[in-house]
């Protein structure tokens, strides 16, 4: 039994040493014993295991400014460990083959024409990536367990698209929604690692909503933004109920053109001009209620709604103000993703690694 | 390092141990073989160890209904490890110290008038137990980090509570909301232990309600809602904010008398009747949104909220399914609590309970 405890304990750190490169690039031995708080002869112990093993080099680095010789760097070997990641939308689907530090090694894309079945896109785009230790689909919709409960964009419910991607190319995927893996991109790819409780707000061709905690999705955590009611016996909405936000949302009706309203609005065209305020009210209103039940410090406008939020940021600010109490948004930053397209790939790609890197040593 | 390994291992075995009993009541030591998946020998010096130390007692228990000698049972011994848990409310304290395993050891309550402190109240409720390993004080309202950052039934914006219990009782104390303890009594001690994402609303002289996942209480799940807004720009709340559920919810109004307007509409009183129609129907659409942002599985309505709940079930129910996907509400169970008014103390002390037994072994 000593022995399984000493076993399990060098597994850990071993995975720990992994992750803390793969999260935070190239360290020195000196960096790594302080940041993971064990010895130096550990360290040391670790770094040749995982170097015979192929998953860590050590290099010699950068200059540290001192006299004397240049520190020597461990570093990851992107193409030992590599998780695919795939996101679907209703035009295409992408493909990332990203390595262990978080590099892309791989990248193509397969666009979709009305009738196309995603599935096949995805089959195609990871046929030569047998060797990824996870792949991960990233999905506009509301997704539990593998299963797609509801999407506006692809016009799925309750799609069991996990059993659909593994009967057509034969290996186990994770299913995650788009915004919850943007969160997860830009939380640990991006700039906003500082949020304790991360919205991410994606604009497809429907409106989701992700959050995570401490960069970690939530079950429960994919939230349909777009069917927060905001207009109680409103506009009638394609899910069935009446005054969703996408139904009753201006700009949702020329999401495909936001950037044409825009400039329009720019250019002094009142209409336009007023479609986006009202539309910047409306996601306001939804956001209040979100805001008030799952309490985030930081939302990120993505997808088309950055470009909604650059326009009629004071709307939507004025909007959540009237409908939150005040400490709820005293210590809320409302901001833009800096990753953009990437970050659902990325936080595909991490959602897979952070399960993998856990099981592999 | 390897004897670190081992250490590490039986302190993490006896607090599963004592885990396993606090929560599921006295077993065999075969039973517990079964549930911690270790083997006989290992829980037989596990129970001796924990024995010695008085936290355990083993008892000739129940027959086992086949002939033989009736099998031993492993129990807690409530004194062993004690937490203190307090419930403030507008016109009182409650206090109760817990036992190792469930039991409620001692409880009283102190009456608060216009003008008390509750601090002086739970100074005096708990002199006695300065044994305690813990001590949890649950408070109506949006706590953070033991800041009470808003609480309509005390009056609160911003009262740094912990640090105050701490200058009085010369002692740490954990502060969660009222609601989110009672969701934790409730799944740990009532029946809603299936519930993966239990939702409980508390109706006191505010409206809150707590998020707990799987049994633990979340940052974040503390949600105020009496302000979630139902009516854009409508009523004036106390909090400053329009149209919150609080300010529009006509029942909110007889809170206190809640038991009155329900008889009433039983007896066919039509005003009584129509207004607790539309205060379910609030309730219900600001339960949509929370739904929807925070995907719940099960719903308890405690507190007054109870009642409402009872007279207005089918109004709640059709508001809920007029704001939620089909999704969303095909899962949902609509429930009232079982522990009633001991739900939050029991969920105070298991918070207490959850942080002692992993460390104290």
């Amino acid at each position: 039994m000593a022995r399984t405890g000493t076993e399990e304990l060098r597994r850990r750190n071993r995975a720990a040493l992994l992750d803390q490169l793969h999260r935070h690039g190239p360290q020195t031995r000196a960096e790594l014993t302080e940041a993971l708080g064990l010895n130096r002869s550990t360290i040391a112990t670790l770094a040749v295991d995982l170097s015979e093993s192929g998953h860590l080099q050590e290099t010699t680095g950068r200059p540290t400014g001192s006299a004397g010789r240049p520190s020597t760097l461990v570093e990851c070997v992107p193409e030992a460990v590599t998780v695919a990641a795939v996101e679907v939308r209703a035009d295409r689907v992408r493909f990332g083959l990203v390595g262990l530090g978080g590099e892309v090694l791989e990248r193509s894309e397969v666009v979709l024409v009305e009738g196309d079945d995603p599935v096949e896109a995805v089959k195609k785009l990871t046929g030569e990536a047998a060797a990824a230790v996870d792949a991960v689909a990233a999905v506009p919709g509301l997704v539990d367990s593998g299963i797609v409960a509801h999407s506006t964009e692809l016009g799925w419910a309750g799609r069991d698209f996990a059993a659909d991607l593994v009967r057509a190319t034969g290996r186990e995927w994770q299913v995650v929604d788009t915004a919850t893996a943007a969160a997860v991109g830009e939380w640990s790819r991006g700039d906003a690692h500082e949020a304790t409780r991360l919205l991410y707000l994606h604009g497809g061709r429907g409106l989701t909503a992700g959050l995570v905690v401490e960069g970690r999705a939530q079950r429960g955590g994919s939230i349909q933004l777009g069917h927060i009611v905001v207009e109680p016996g409103g506009r009638e909405c394609a899910c069935g109920l009446r005054g969703c936000l996408e139904a009753e949302m201006e700009a949702f009706g020329y999401a495909e053109d936001i950037e044409h309203a825009t400039a329009a609005a720019s250019m002094g065209d009142a209409t336009a001009r007023d479609g986006l305020r009202r539309s910047g009210e409306d996601l306001g209103r939804a956001l209040g209620a979100v805001v008030t039940a799952t309490g985030p410090d930081e939302i990120l406008f993505g997808g088309w709604l950055r470009e909604l939020y650059l326009s009629a940021a004071a709307p939507v600010r004025s909007a959540i103000a009237e409908t939150t109490l005040p400490h709820l948004r005293s210590r809320l930053r409302l901001r833009t993703p800096v990753l953009g397209d990437e970050g659902a790939l990325m936080g595909a790609a991490e959602t897979g690694f952070a399960a993998a890197l856990d099981q592999m040593c």
